[in-house]
């Protein structure tokens, strides 16, 4: 029974989530490496995940380590140059969303990509590996609405976090590059085409001081796709009930809804206020197993020789129209995007 | 276009209802007649709903009001002799339920209604006219579950009027008789069958007061019926949340459920609660449209001559079970139910 | 008790339900002249309502009925014109959206309204008299979601009408005019603000003859506010599960979404699909309450002097907002709107 | 890290999802040998477990086997000698429900039990760890809903499945035996009290193969407890829409309801049917997560030498109570029971 051996870069709130999973969910799996420039992150690593081969240096563990891949998940702006490097020394690699934080980074991505065509590059858009967004495109594609012509995608960070969004907001890359990419990365896998059009609003509603730094609380997009498809999205920061993230997929027969009630589980409170469903808190409960299938399908496409079907090139299209997304907010204009091919 | 003349006996808090919908909302109706011991709901009448001619003594109306039919919404006591009274005096007979308030009273009034083939005589259970019931019979009769085997009815008064309910307890005729004859009716019309036995439990919970007086707070039957399917019953007095009328009917190839959220209506809030549907508070908000719909169809039968569905022996069997159900809360024993003909 | 006499203009579909109401559901009302252009209204009229004060021309309703009101639900290109002639002839005036069809007779309409300050004048935005409808607003003004910053509206025809659609697709002013105008005043009313921008997408995806006559099946608008609120609107015409109106209204403490699902009632069906909810078919069964609620309301302004919360500037300006709506979707460009005040 | 060897003893459905689990999903745990009756089981555990150490004998398995613990899912009439076998090799013991296939067994199992104190024992009652059902435990030890006093419980089996229902009826022990043992245990478990009195009824209503061998195809039971409480439990094996497991709880204050819709997942059709859940097919679907929960908490036990809340007297319960329910439904009778302690 062959296990991929695996380092993981990075441990922060996501990468424990990843290393865990790679510990001890994913069969075929080993992690048996961990760079992080934290002491107290290795420590994790040696004690809860029984990883003893720790880095502090990114490009020693590339050296070093008896490994064959390696889960990138670092902060944003590492990720390229990372990835490329991974690959170059001939590891599989599995990296974390945004691809890269400039267009430009994520063009030097593809390349770095194009030149080792048989290691296998994921990029984490996890979304697409939930059981909720399997099932709707399985049915999509089975004709169950038709053809698809519109996705409105919402999502809403909670409340409850609110201080670490505003901590954070100056170097998030701003409210639709920062929260709307997963939602685009949909738009683009239910609609199978790019948007050409953007226009986008926001502002502050509850707390002033993202408008102070050019940013949005909440704001809200309208697209127009090559094909004429159309898509909408609603981002923020402030969901009072919890981490709202919905998708609704219309198509010329019918329409497909994912998680309008962003149920905590199957149960339901009766009481004073009348019929209560409580919510998921945050991106970890809302998305546990999509984590773990993820990485369980890097692991088997590694294994099998798959493609992946999430590649590069979405990475790089995502990050171009929420580059274009945040353009028209910032100008108040219509914005119409270029793709280079 | 011909409306029939119609006189109300009764105008507590549901007379004031039925008296309303003849006068406003039912066309085909006219309410010309009021009779109440009370002057100050005789004021009702004369001033909110422009009716003069007015009488504190029921006979004196049958008497003298130029009227076709009553509709009687007295107390409990006074059903079984007021409509025999009335198809006595000619005229139409709409009667809330319950029929009597002891089976005899049942079996007097039966007689009264068949002295009077010509004339309508309609049971005020009025959950058949609600449009989610008469729906959820329309499907079943045309097959959408097969053959019903199984009716799970619940019933639970707000929390909120526990006042009344603890005021009222002692002359109610306890839990099952005062609670249970609606969905002791909606068991046997949607299983079209009587049942044969029924075993009882229930006790106070959080008023003392019920079990005092040898009362349950909340209680729960179990019936079998004639043609072997069941009948589970829970009702109670104490529901947090309001109303809650919900009723499962389950057959061989499917089910219907009536209700599991008694939404007031069809909004929903997120807050910081989670996800929260407020609730109907009461039975003239849950069964406004059906009180319309009830007397509607009496109007409509008086003026084609057409039948009622419901009828006088479905006054009778309801009251029996509900007996029956009684006692066997009260005894702790297995019952079984015999019906005389 | 006093009754206001009033004549209804118009009998067709949506005619005919006003009539009726007025007829013998609204308390205060008497419903005493009729004017149509088809005779087979006008036997309605009589035979149904026992109105047998009948007209082929509206003017000389107005002359010669002994009415104090004209509810107005004759075809859009008369509303302008019919309602100033009423004001003048001294009625008040209930009249059908919208008010009309140029922004032009709508700056007419006003100086109608203005010139008879003492009639009362209502529109028909039913959708605010929608007991959801109406709970939504009542909550959100007792703060329940905090401020309100955007409102995402979708208004969908069902499939099961396409042919009527495609129909009077030519005359019907365009799928933002015809179909939209509720939804923009929603967003107004809930807003309290106007838009100034907006970009407007759509196109043909199952019915290729809209897009034929410059029209789309779907279309989808986005809305910057003056007070920098945020609207989204998706509307069409080809709903497969039923008539779909939904309504979120979001703020800075929570939200109130109105009608995700747009169930036909409280039955809930459980078969080999699944669980399944069936919807209304079409706007009688959604609003069968509030087109009764609005004539109420219209009816006891008029009885007790009060000026209607809705005026006939919501009138110009949700058509003023559908026009430019509409010039966006056809330039394919940002529209900035322009108020005259 | 100290790793839990584990031998599984029975690779059926169930035992390979347990297997499964323990080889891949469970940290802490190391599943080293596995024992079954059939070749093609054990291929199984070699090729796809990676468990080389395999037998055909079970007490060679725990003499020979190096393992701290076994994983007892072999058919219901083994368990009380393997459990007991096991505890007496000095092994940690999981063993599916039910304990046993007579009370006497299961006194017997609780003898063994009590000799090994030292060792943990714990009885699959799954469902006490499914997510839905821990929060609502925990709810209810917060005081959401006051004093629980109710609990209304729905098991019924997919109709898809029913053929192997009909295969294994006659060895099942019966509907309230084969189905209603979890129903029970949930009842005990939120209830804390144990019924004293039970009546039963059930039919054959679609496939009279039950009946004819004195089982019912569905059947329902309603139990008085010791503390007044009550318990309603509504099993089948007909159902439409897939495997409907749900749960009420009602309390003084509120009530909780787990998964009144058995959803596949958060997705939700708008199709020509109205808005539609699938769901779940069946119990490794529904109970995935639980399944795990419950081995990892027992891993934990054995590495904590924390006693499992659930013992071997819950199995004696649940299986004393689900013959009394069955000797009611089969007698017709409402049967009184009693417990030796």
């Amino acid at each position: 029974m062959e296990k991929v051996k695996i380092g993981v870069a990075g441990l922060g709130r996501l990468g424990k989530i990843h290393a865990r999973n790679l510990a001890f969910k994913i069969p075929g799996a080993e992690l048996t490496a961990a760079c992080s420039l934290l002491e107290s992150e290795l420590a994790y690593a040696k004690n809860e995940l029984n990883v003893q081969d720790c880095y502090t240096n990114y490009d020693e563990m590339l050296a070093k380590a008896d490994i064959q891949a390696v889960a990138i998940v670092t902060s944003s702006g590492e990720h390229c140059k990372q990835l490329a490097a991974a690959l170059d020394a001939g590891k599989h690699v599995f990296c974390e969303k945004p691809l890269g934080i400039t267009v430009d980074e994520c063009f030097a991505a593809e390349k770095a990509v194009e030149k080792h065509p048989e290691k296998v590059f994921l990029l984490g858009f996890m979304r697409r590996f939930d059981p909720s967004y399997v099932y709707a495109k399985a049915k999509i594609e089975d004709g169950a609405i038709g053809e698809p012509y519109l996705v409105k995608a919402t999502g809403v960070d909670p409340l409850k976090y609110i201080e670490g969004a505003l901590k954070f907001a100056k170097t998030s890359g701003g409210l639709f590059i920062d929260m709307a990419i997963h939602d685009i990365d949909l738009m683009r896998w239910f609609l199978k085409s790019d948007p050409v059009s953007v226009y986008a609003v926001g502002s502050s509603y509850g707390f002033p001081q993202f408008a102070e730094i050019g940013d949005a609380e909440a704001g809200c997009a309208l697209y127009k796709f090559q094909n004429d498809a159309m898509g909408i999205i609603h981002t923020g920061r402030t969901a009072a009930h919890g981490y709202h993230i919905e998708t609704e997929i219309v198509g010329t027969k019918g329409s497909i809804r994912i998680s309008p009630v962003p149920q905590k589980n199957l149960a339901i409170l009766y009481n004073e206020q009348g019929v209560v469903t409580e919510c998921v808190e945050a991106f970890p409960e809302r998305f546990d197993e999509a984590y773990r299938s993820e990485l369980q399908y890097f692991i088997d496409c590694v294994l099998t020789g798959k493609t992946p079907e999430i590649n590069v090139y979405d990475g790089t299209r995502s990050t171009q129209i929420a580059f274009a997304t945040t353009r028209s907010f910032k100008e108040g204009a219509l914005v119409h995007i270029q793709y280079s091919d």
